[in-house]
């Protein structure tokens, strides 16, 4: 199904008709609106205007659209914020309150901002809960972007030595844990406690891991009330909330998911390669520049299924040009239609494009919509058009389940704590478990990203490419699966409260794998090191740790100084350093043999992703490739030779 | 003519005769004094001491000098502030105060200063405003250097908030014209709007445009009171302002310069080289490292000249190696006096060198003077001995005024368009306009600097490289002028209120060339494509647009892909990518032909210009270039084979 | 002699004996305790706890230990700040106070700290002054390590106000010392000056070279009192500072050093080359990055040894990877066997090595020690007790006393010249000293750091790569030396207060070498330009000086353009630009002949150095190298082929 994001707000009340007329002719089914809407629906304190919202809910509901409604928490108007200045955040790098002017301009931690955010949701889950137009509800908006769940304010103090005083109960326990004895850093009761912010050097990597805990917990709890005052008010309706990637909220996905009926993801390919490239050479980037590296979109689409475990929406999907990354260039013709078929491939049900018209105005003028603002059709509307031919020749798509059987575990605490410790400065968690996840697609497997909270059994292969924080009950999930094990650099080498683990690293997976990394070190990027398979040659690069492997161990890979770089014991592997891309594809590629997953050999840019029954693939590049498809494939889209940026199904 | 800055208060009183005798013998005629010495004029508040500088004019005059005296008020002493510490500047960026102990650090929006500032101008204008030696005045020095044109305080917002309510009278004219409902930034009244600073992520372009406009008022109205003064009591005296590149600004140099009787620029080949071509590779920068570009001064020349349509002054030109540069290199032996002749040609009536003795002490101890500290010639000394000489050749040089048939179009307002919204982080407004300059002067081609609401009859080739808002009354001058013209990417997208225009790109241009901009894209520097004129490859490089044109259009040049890059529709020309110099040197010896301008066959590093009767060519090569001249030249200076770093000057 | 830093207070009590039996077994002697135990030492005001650290000494004792007690000043306890908050320093860059929650969060200006240190260092010394197992103390911890000697508090802006005027008595005097008439900078009395920070642009050179020389003061004031008050009470016990390098304290580690028995420098090869080598290619930096650029270490050891003349301490020696680099990779095998072996080269009396046992918590955590925190021995406890047993074969060793020939004439004041006034951002006074440091040592010569107010009779060879302010002292003792002299760039070219020096650089010394620098230029650090010797081709890079070279000397060297770029005056010679390494190699090379010192061919990454009778040598690469050694040579350790990171040593 498709959806769109409109703003009727930002038209004149004439054009509606017309747009919803033309939405539900291009074959989009929801409309998503209101979500920046305060200063219209309540221009001044306590004065309602809703006149106009349910004139444009009806007009839309008249043309066959669904309605998603939003809570407008992302953008509190200028009264509310000179009422109540304490709302705004204060930037923890410079201790500056961050002012009005753009948007999430509030502090998770303020009193007074919570109680007007969940007012305003009350009285909005009031009117519209039981619209009869109104199929589903998103919280606020891309929660926690622009650096806004740290908060340096007086507020965030307060709740944080609360946060403290529950979580520890007992300073000398927090003093402890923390082990505040180092730099004399020992705190004589709760009301001592400062935020690791602004000091004269570096602060306690517990104190910043408990910090950063705390303000997820923040914005969790803000999330929560505003999520059960919505149910309350809205029986039957789903609530979801449009994620942005882990590695920018700085929140828990995974408990911000929680109480969702299922996740939705924004999805700006090309904005996000823009940014996640950036250092990367032209030889490497410009190929994708108009695509998404290839692995890109469906690196957070696995990872957003993995929120719930369910199927999820692309609330937000780029249509063309967009404003904010470094650099904007607009996608290939073709790759709009290609990435809401990726988005279904991995268990998309709704693809929503952000947004219907280019609004002429304001911050995001630059950021192109499927209309232009001289009202024409942008260059994705026949893309689109297409699409929804497509689709009807799929018509089971929707009851089709993702089922991967190779699981990568992701945890926003892991991410905290390498960003705390970076230990040296090109070391990026993310990198790493991009890299790994882009070999598993590039040998044509399935992934599932799951949680450390999750059951493993079923997954023949299960990854973990980074998580320094290991517990006693993920250890137990790992013997359980049954699955071949794969662990990555870091994993299991800290305690809960950001302490070395007293056994050396890998500590608890010992259990699995009884090797010790005895020392760690560091590498500039430009002075990697050859890495062998046997006597194949690869690049260590930016970690490396130093091995001690029992007797009991194989030893799968090893350093230019012959010392052991990655060991197997009975079904776990540790891999001890980050390396190139091409290592990874060699040692997964084995280990995939030995847990029986079938890979399958891609063309280069070419992907392969299976819903169900069908199999999916794609074509990120100019040139038509050929796929070696089953004899008996029965395809319902394209054919073996893929078009360039092409598409094609089998079932 | 030939002029000098001096500092008398720098120096023994016993030095000033013999100073003034050897400017005077060096061949100087104009001596720029007293620019910041308010604490030497009033060491405490209200105690005025004059005496001194009524002996140093009196000394310069008896050695046959003239003075052109200035007001103190770039360097407010410290007494005032700490009788009105209000009237620091505030960073936009930081929201800090910016202390007293360097310069300008004052906010142009203090009432305190506004009057204290006013004050001592009367005060000096009164004492010297009719002394017979004194023949001109320069307001305050380097207006706006050092950001100081943005002010983040107090007093700045009370001023923007009134320039609002003048400006726009009615909170809901104000709240369309931004579009703020985008983001509920909607204003219930002027109290209520902040200045653009310090918020959470980007403030709304529109907002940032119409501060731009406010603080750029600020200096025009402190500026304008300041002439008032000095022409009330100063008959007969011309006043100047020495400028600064518009780019630096921040202010509408144009508006600045409207009460003034000509501008006055300071010169700095080598610093400003320095800068603006900081990213470029040593093999493009290093032939230019002591003798700066070719086209960079003569830019900046022809900048000024078109501040007031008149001739200008160098008021001070760099004769020897500066301090402020990232890279300090000193000139080629030559390039001073090279550097004086194109000041003359391209316009200038008098060139004055900043400074007369190099100073022992403070900020600026390492930029060279005409002499050194221990009162020895410094290396300028023999060029300037030699340029006065060749002056005596051309008796009628200030008589002969520049007469360009070609222009370009440039304002304040469209830099400041682009600085807001980039939409790609390697596009620069003003790199692209340089780029379309040298291409014209590499052709041989004189080039003035117009604004948009200057008439355009008269010329022959009117180009406008990069002019987001366009204003009806400029298309009706486009019209009127019979030039061929030539609108760069950007042009005519923006309304005056920072809206897209709702016809798309180039909006009402299209009236003269009735292509459409579809969409924009900007591409990473390092990923720049192919762009042909028919089969002949350039590069299109940073910012494309995808362009719509109507079978009345010719195509001029086409992207990789095949779309058009650039078309023509009878006597306009749109150019819809940034590029390589080749393309526009091709690209523009075709229009120049079209527009029966005659371009010159040059050698490279040689440029040529004309100030009515004389032509004049330049060598920035070490090397000696021979160029093709008139059989019938008649040579003032040199020949048609030019020295290395050689000049010369036929009829 | 070894030691080793322990932290008793991180550790189980039940630990402590098996810990100390462990050390002293391994050879260790000396164990540094408690500097950072203030909050366990006096957890609450005035409530005092020694029982503890009682406890520890004893045991410590009772192994056989001599005990190194440090005052606890650079971590105040959050109590201590809670009851005087101003105690924090005020960051100069951005005007905000510099939290808790780290160490080295107080202000050396700050009266409440002043005392407060004072007591908690009385206490400390009252109680251990006369215990028998304390035989010396260490003052503080890295004094003004974190950029923490320059504070941008109100105390400190009082106590600057009163050092000018103590300094210069008359306001008419400062002003004129300053040059403050420049831009109306003048004050009309003490209590208007301002510290120069957070100005609009520049501040005055001389301005800043003053709040430097304030700052620095405070911490010696600070410090002098210290040692003042542990003296008072630890008869006969040495007093030492852990030192590290000058660049980074913003101190005159001279004067600091002035009160100490001897000095001691904190050595981490890896982490500095790491910092030192940021900028320079893998080509260069890659086969060091693992032991260190083979003259980094010993270039500090020899600086350390000039702070008192005398031999010195490692009071910290790296003992594998450590955390706070860009990146940290782990020492080569052997390199902490060879850098010990290179600090005694170098007059090393003691090398202790930090840490004991590696943190399990907080901000060191990747820190090596000499034990893992499982308790199992690291890398280089083998190499320790290899080492051990090798110091065994040299029982003489700290009987010989470090005899250099050659010195470096080295000073804070100077650094702090260059670094404010730059003029090229690529000049860089450290990198320019260690260049010629490093030729030096390439050549097989031993170098003295000597400060300029030290007695230069003795050597043959006096060096003074960049020392811009010259003292008239200092040219007599130069004349009266009759060593060959050497002076670099820059050096004789500003007074003490921060002016030009009125007869040109190289000023004073031109009663030395009669040049004189006509003018100084900068220039890109890619746009280097040839230098030659004779026919022999070199670079001169970043900073080039115009040189006028009288008939009486002779001309070293040339520029590219056939300009002097070095000359001789009888036994003097000036050198007037930087470099690239071989240029000085080659003239070093010539003028140790003149000067009759000794040179030895030594093999690229071999290092020797001779203490007393005892020559070592040094290989930093991984292959065998074969260096030529006298053939009467007594070989105690090694041969004169050495293995890879292989150590000889010859009487």
């Amino acid at each position: 199904m498709l959806g769109i994001c409109y703003y009727p707000e930002h038209w004149p009340e004439s054009m509606w008709a017309q747009d919803a007329a033309e939405m539900y002719g291009l074959g989009i089914r929801y409309v998503r609106i209101a979500e920046f809407a305060w200063s219209r629906l309540e221009p001044s304190p306590g004065q309602y205007r809703f006149d106009w919202l349910d004139r444009a809910i009806s007009t839309l509901a008249d043309a066959g659209l669904k309605v998603v409604m939003c809570t407008p928490t992302a953008t509190p108007p200028k009264w509310l914020i000179d009422l109540y200045p304490s709302i705004l955040p204060v930037d923890i790098k410079t201790g500056h309150s961050r002012g009005f002017g753009s948007r999430r301009h509030y502090d998770f931690s303020s009193p007074d901002y919570f109680r007007e955010a969940m007012r305003i949701s009350t009285v909005l889950a009031e009117r519209y809960g039981e619209h009869p137009a109104v199929v589903g509800w998103q919280t606020d908006n891309e929660l926690a972007c622009h650096d806004t769940t740290h908060s340096g304010s007086e507020a965030a103090l307060t709740a944080f030595r609360a946060w403290c005083q529950q979580h520890y109960s007992d300073i000398d326990a927090l003093n402890s844990a923390w082990g505040n004895v180092f730099w004399s850093m020992e705190y004589r009761h709760f009301g001592e406690i400062e935020l690791p912010i602004l000091a004269v050097t570096e602060t306690n990597p517990a104190h910043q891991l408990a910090y950063r805990r705390f303000s997820s917990d923040q914005v969790v709890h803000f999330h929560d009330e505003m999520v059960r005052i919505i149910r309350a008010h809205a029986p039957g309706r789903f609530v979801t909330h449009n994620f942005i990637p882990m590695v920018d909220t700085q929140t828990d996905n995974y408990a911000l998911a929680k109480p969702l009926d299922f996740a939705s993801f924004d999805n700006y390919p090309l904005g996000r390669s823009d940014l996640f490239f950036a250092k990367r050479g032209a030889a490497m980037f410009k190929p994708y520049m108009r695509t998404g590296h290839p692995d890109f979109s469906s690196y957070y689409f696995d990872q957003t299924r993995g929120l719930t475990g369910k199927h999820f929406w692309i609330m937000e999907q780029q249509p063309g040009p967009v404003n904010w990354a470094k650099h904007n260039p607009r996608p290939e013709p073709g790759m709009v239609r290609l990435w809401s078929w990726v988005s279904f491939a991995h268990g998309a049900d709704v693809v929503s494009y952000f947004r219907w018209r280019q609004a002429p105005f304001a911050q995001e003028q630059m950021h192109a919509g499927l209309k232009r603002i001289d009202n024409s059709k942008a260059a994705a509307w026949p893309e689109i058009e297409q699409l929804v031919r497509e689709m009807a020749l799929c018509p089971d798509l929707l009851e089709q389940q993702v089922k991967a059987t190779v699981a990568m575990v992701s945890t926003t605490e892991n991410q905290w704590v390498c960003e705390i410790e970076r230990q040296g400065d090109s070391f990026n968690q993310q990198e790493v478990e991009f890299a790994w996840y882009s070999a598993l697609r590039q040998l044509g497997v399935d992934v599932d990203f799951v949680s450390p909270e999750q059951d493993l059994t079923g997954y023949k292969l299960v990854l973990v490419p980074c998580m320094p924080v290991v517990r006693p009950e993920f250890v137990k999930r790992c013997q359980d699966s049954g699955a071949l094990l794969v662990f990555g650099p870091r994993t299991g080498s800290k305690t809960t409260e950001f302490q070395l683990v007293p056994q050396l690293a890998p500590g608890l997976l010992q259990a699995l794998v009884p090797v010790k990394v005895l020392s760690v070190e560091t590498i500039r990027p430009d002075c990697a090191e050859p890495l062998f398979i046997g006597q194949k040659q690869y690049q260590s690069q930016c970690w490396r740790e130093e091995l001690e492997v029992p007797q009991s161990c194989q030893v799968l890979a090893h350093y230019h100084d012959g010392l052991p770089a990655a060991a197997q014991h009975q079904r776990a592997v540790y891999v001890a350093t980050v390396s190139c891309d091409d290592f990874l594809k060699a040692l997964f590629a084995d280990l995939l043999k030995q847990a029986c997953v079938e890979t399958v050999v891609l063309p280069h840019d070419v992907r392969l992703a299976r819903r169900g029954g069908l199999t999916f693939l794609f074509n990120y590049s100019a040139k038509p490739s050929k796929v070696a498809a089953p004899a008996n494939a029965q395809w319902l889209l394209g054919s073996a030779t893929l078009d360039g940026y092409g598409v094609a199904i089998y079932r």
